[in-house]
């Protein structure tokens, strides 16, 4: 049980949600005939990424958990015997909708829930809008083959999110993804962007020592406005513990990756870079300062 | 006043301590006559790097601050109108020694002490033997250029360290190293450890939006033992706060490297990068634990 593999499915999402259902299950199909122990689906890839505006109608999209959607892949991973990291858009109640995922057990049970903590506002990417932050913490979820670590998305750029999930032992982190170019920005910026995006999550796999997957959707999209819109980037990796990229797909096609995971890779790179035995626990509460300032040591 | 120059010192560290100062002085002298306006020296360069063993008689390397290197340095930052980063194993009390840094200004004074938090331990690096761990906390200071914040080597692996001296308002960190190889390692395990050791602190540079310096010294010292050492990597370099490596040293020679630092590209990046402004400071005092055993969050 120290090895065991995951399949990534990098998708493009259409404009029907029933056809990116229907693509989503026989990807699962797919993935479990390859051998993957757990299948995980992009951010939100029942829908087009709606962010792209603010439109109350979009709201429409939203369902429960469980619901008409979990309940389908639960089946699913009954059928196939797989856990599948399953993103969906959730109403919890009137006017408090999640960017959520759940983790489906090969019981078809729902093992857990996690709501997005960080969620992003920018320029085509308008989600505090439309999504409530989580309210459920940072979550690692026990799956027999390891632990595993949910996050999704912005969450990427924030270390203290993987060093919490790490800290509930996870041995490896899921981060279901919607990101890409606007059609507005420059080569170099692009360049910037996607290599910034694969550097800080390798970095996460380094200074925990835990293996880190990104699965994004890719494609392009509208906006609305003719011509503009985000062109999604793919590139869903696999790095190991020590932060070096195992797999990685296409920056432009759909396609399903899969990687073997080896915990004894873990156990062995944390023996040898012991960063969790040095960590200062009692100097690390201003972490949760918004900003210090004035500081009684920034002097000149 | 948006604008300066830094300078890297990478250097070899001979046996002879005098040899050494002499060195870092005229390294301080070109780098200031090449436009310098902070110059930062490596971690440990007034001495080889004793840590390879344990023995007691290397206390005597140690010395006070203010103590006869800090004047040394402090007359020549006056001399030069510099800012001197400037590492020194220090002798606070018997019994408490540190792995310290002083900042120094152009005036000749210290403005600031940074004692490493982060100690380590492994084959070749017995610095929990030689260095009380640091009790002054994470670190910044005003020079009238930027704040600078000052860490030492170990320290680069650990996100809440950044994290910490950016909150505080640092623009730029500089990290004083001396890592390497040791001989009995493979290729790709050498290979690997550079990689991780500059993806980590570009991850720093990008989480925070941040400039990262990393100033390393070079060449190989021999452990005692007949053929056996670390060969020290070099590698010094300078990323800007998207992560893009802006310019970087040799592995194998002494060289200086000079940097322009630009805060309007630093305020551009966390103006498109906004990653402060959705920073979760209710739900990270987890970060505080050392390991989160049995959480009611990790269940199947």
């Amino acid at each position: 049980m120290n090895s065991f593999k995951i399949a990534l499915v990098q998708s493009v999402a259409h404009k029907n949600r029933e056809e990116n259902l229907k693509q989503a299950i026989l990807n699962v199909e797919k993935a479990s005939s390859l051998g993957a122990n757990i299948v995980c689906l992009p951010e939100l890839f029942l829908t087009r990424y709606f962010c792209q505006s603010e439109d109350t109608g979009c709201f429409d999209f939203a369902e429960s958990i469980p619901g008409p959607a979990t309940n389908r892949f639960c089946g699913e991973a009954r059928k196939r015997g797989v856990f599948i990291v399953c993103p969906l858009f959730e109403k919890r109640a009137s006017g408090i909708y999640h960017n959520s995922l759940v983790l489906i057990n090969p019981a078809g049970k729902i093992s857990g829930i996690y709501r997005k903590m960080h969620i992003p506002d920018d320029p085509g990417y308008f989600e505090k809008f439309y999504f409530t932050p989580g309210d459920k913490g940072f979550s690692c979820f026990e799956t027999g083959f390891a632990k595993i670590g949910t996050l999704i998305c912005w969450d990427q750029w924030y270390p203290e999110a993987s060093r919490i999930v790490s800290l509930k032992g996870a041995d490896i982190i899921f981060y279901p993804t919607a990101i890409g170019w606007r059609t507005d920005e420059n080569e170099l910026s692009k360049n910037n962007q996607l290599e910034a995006w694969k550097t800080v999550q390798r970095a996460h796999a380094i200074s925990n020592g835990i293996y880190v997957v990104a699965v994004n959707r890719v494609g392009f999209e509208e906006s609305g406005k003719s011509g503009e819109g985000i062109d999604f980037w793919g590139s869903s990796f696999v790095c190991d513990p020590q932060g070096v990229v195992v797999c990685e797909a296409s920056d432009k096609r759909e396609e399903i990756i899969l990687a073997d995971i080896d915990l004894r890779k873990l156990e062995e790179t944390r023996r040898n870079w012991p960063f969790f035995r040095d960590r200062r626990i009692d100097a690390y509460s201003e972490i949760s300062q918004r900003f210090i300032d004035n500081d009684p040591g920034t002097r000149n």
